[in-house]
């Protein structure tokens, strides 16, 4: 049987642990006055179930039942965990407890709250040993991290207990030591809230410009490396002190309006170089520039990927660049050169080899630019018409490595009103490291079946295969898996 | 020729700013007289040669050359830019100007402080005008902001042709409307880095769990969307307003040290809101939401390929649950399946369909599995042997799309010392969408030659191979592309 966890409050916050417990097969029971609360879920788990999946790497689990109690009492029976996220009110927080713990004394209740700690959550509680925060951060069904922050009242058990759910959802739960005030992350965003407001009131910066400045800098920083380990880079090979020696004194100037700092004293200094030391001196600084590297630039090519962001900006300087280039005018008196590439990170394995598939990868690249060159691009493929690949014939010749410069040309072994047969070449310095053979069929879509190429395509197809003909045959064309060379 | 730019000061920001340059095919001299800075200068280089270019589609244009001058009057002669990366001390960067100015009385010098205004950049030059900050982020040579600053003595063609010039080698440049101290983006850092201070401080929190708290959560969203726009999100359908109305109140709470805020009326809302419409208006929240979602699943898979961050605790997640599941024991009396996979959003095409080079990266999948079920995994590849694979012939069957659950089965049809031959099928609901015919050799990968296996990998492999010579050959086993049916 699914195991059971209950969601008190289903708003966005209380949609995404849902949706979590769900989608890790986890029958959910919800518990909502709202009459638009199932609406609501309904919309994050659409949201969830279009993403969350794409993390994994393996079969998800059989998705569980979702249900919508009548009273928090009803949703409680047989929960193994009850996540609370209804609005930030002390008082009915404590109402929603005692409803809970009339039902259900012991089982373990995280609330999602960020503003009120563990101790006073506990107040007036039947069982306070059970309640802690699990803080979690939107969109929840993707984040991982939830605070979990217990009170000097919580049982050791009851909170690795929890922690290891959370874990079972794919979450990292950090566990809070000390009780505090708006817990760990949320002061910085509060820190963070609290100055952008300044600089909008004062007119320093509009919304647009404050999140340009967050996000084309130090937020794709953030993302992989968080404020200390990023600093213990700037330092440099002198390291953490080093850094700090620079950037210590600006504690003292006047220039913010936030100004109760610590004494900056060696003893702090020493605390935080050692606690740093403990945290990455296993990499060293040059080790953790490349991983830094190494990630931003990944996450650089998924935002141009998606045109987004900073990704945006590397689009646009692609095309800047491009105008500057003279622009391709394939010969058709030779294979015509269709595309050039960089062998980019993600196409290595770990051998710093460019990975199989890659190679096909950067043949459909350059067939791709040859069916734009003949019309049949993204706007003809819109009006429901378009090659297919029927079969490939691939033979590995040489290797590609990082950074290698590959160009791919095309020869046109047979072109008619269906048919396109194709040779490609994938190029390093002049030497075939992959030649591919090709059986294109032009198709209509929507009927699912071959059909003839319009005369658009043909008169711009056809004189390109009538030149080939001079061109001599490869010797890998026609040529079957295991074949004998000669 | 070449345009040429010249770097006061080379450290790693001098340098990353260097690099940018030199990589975008700009000429650049160096001046500094620390011993180290031709070191120093050749390690930033090194990174950002291993790096940056992958963040381009297109060929980069030849790297310019670098080299080193005696003096700052030597370094600035004949560039067309120079920016100034030296320490944080005013009277420092005065004198520099002042040389500079001797040489090169009217090119642009861009400031990379982090700390000083235009205006006291400016005190005491001979011409005040061409002097401004344009503040980048370390990498220099991968984050894309550089925050340009002038004020009212620089005339606004100075500043716009330097915002041209840093778009032309790939950045951001935003345009500081007023100066004020540590421009936009240093006020969030001094702001956090305070508040991360005293949490160490007070015991709170060690550097390493501040840095999970950032990187796990909030760092992700903002590498992407920046507060205002991630909080226009939180604030849901009511949005911006009614994040206000709900996060507004935190700011006369008294759990913070920081305690001077601005007071939080009408006017400050309706003024926030009214800049979030501008900057946002354009997209519902819904459509906001799922930009958000494809940005974190594209950062988080990054991450989990690099096994680092969020990434390490997906992978781990995947690893709890394979553990849950039956161990596969593949039957070797028919094609044996190796591999199970869903198709996630990076795998489609813009019409929703598999994308070609990712049947081969199934077929990898499958491939690589088998390999490994014999013995020939990773661990068995860094004793300097490999199978490669030297040919593929690859029918196309069916169509994948986005949320397919595929498997992959391999059937061997011919093995011995050197040769494994086998047919994968890739299947969706049991019918074949592709298959693929391959010959794979038995490297030894520093002699660059065929090699005969050792016997533990043939003992497992052998008998597979004999099992399934009582298995119907496969029709398109020896297949040629273009070959008749029948």
């Amino acid at each position: 049987m699914a195991r059971k966890a209950s969601i008190i409050g289903g708003g966005v916050i209380g949609g995404g642990w849902a949706a979590r417990f769900l989608l890790s097969g986890w029958d959910v029971a919800v518990f909502d006055p709202d009459p638009q609360a199932e609406r609501k879920i309904g919309e994050v788990m659409a949201n969830a179930r279009a993403s969350l999946p794409a993390l994994s790497d393996g079969p998800m689990p059989a998705e569980g039942r979702l249900s919508f109690a009548k009273s928090v009492g009803e949703a409680v029976q047989g929960a193994e965990y009850i996540q609370e996220s209804v609005s930030e009110n002390l008082g009915l927080k404590h109402r929603v407890y005692a409803q809970i713990q009339e039902a259900a004394p012991t089982t373990p209740i995280g609330s999602s709250t960020s503003g009120f700690k563990p101790s006073e959550l506990q107040e007036g509680a039947k069982n306070p040993a059970v309640i802690f925060v699990a803080h979690p951060f939107n969109p929840v069904y993707l984040l991982p991290l939830a605070e979990v922050v217990p009170s000097a009242k919580n049982d050791a058990k009851t909170i690795e207990n929890a922690k290891e759910i959370l874990r079972e959802i794919g979450m990292f739960p950090l566990h809070v030591r000390k009780e505090i005030d708006a817990h760990i992350a949320d002061r910085f965003l509060e820190a963070v809230w609290r100055e952008a407001l300044w600089l909008v009131k004062d007119g320093i910066a509009t919304t647009e410009e404050i999140d340009e400045a967050i996000r084309m800098g130090f937020g794709l920083r953030w993302g992989q490396m968080g404020l200390f380990e990023t600093y213990r880079i700037a330092g440099g090979e002198a390291g953490m002190k080093h850094f700090m020696a620079q950037f210590g004194p600006y504690l003292s100037a006047e220039w913010t309006k936030l100004m109760d700092v610590p004494e900056f004293n060696e003893e702090l200094v020493d605390l935080i170089a050692g606690q740093s030391d403990a945290q990455s001196g296993h990499h060293t600084i040059r080790e953790l520039e490349r991983i830094r590297d190494q990630n931003l630039i990944g996450f650089l090519r998924v935002l141009k990927d998606r045109d987004w962001g900073a990704g945006k900006i590397l689009k646009d300087h692609d095309k800047r660049r491009r105008a500057t280039m003279p622009a391709p005018s394939p010969d058709t008196a030779q294979p015509m050169e269709m595309a050039r590439m960089t062998v980019l990170p993600g196409w290595i394995d770990y051998n710093g080899h460019m990975t199989e598939s890659r190679y096909l990868f950067a043949s459909s690249e350059t067939c791709d630019a040859f069916l734009r060159h003949i019309g049949a691009d993204v706007a003809y493929v819109g009006t429901g018409f378009s090659y297919y690949t029927a079969e490939t014939h691939i033979m590995h010749l040489g290797e590609a490595k990082l950074g290698d410069a590959l160009t791919g040309t095309v020869q046109v072994l047979h072109a008619d009103e269906k048919r396109l047969h194709i040779f490609i070449r994938i190029l390093k310095d002049g030497s075939e490291v992959a030649t591919l053979e090709q059986m294109l069929l032009h198709v209509d879509m929507k009927a699912g079946r071959t059909a003839s190429a319009p005369q658009a395509i043909l008169d711009r197809l056809l004189p390109i295969a009538e030149a080939h003909k001079a061109l001599s045959r490869p010797a890998a064309a026609g040529r079957h898996v295991g074949q004998r060379k000669g």
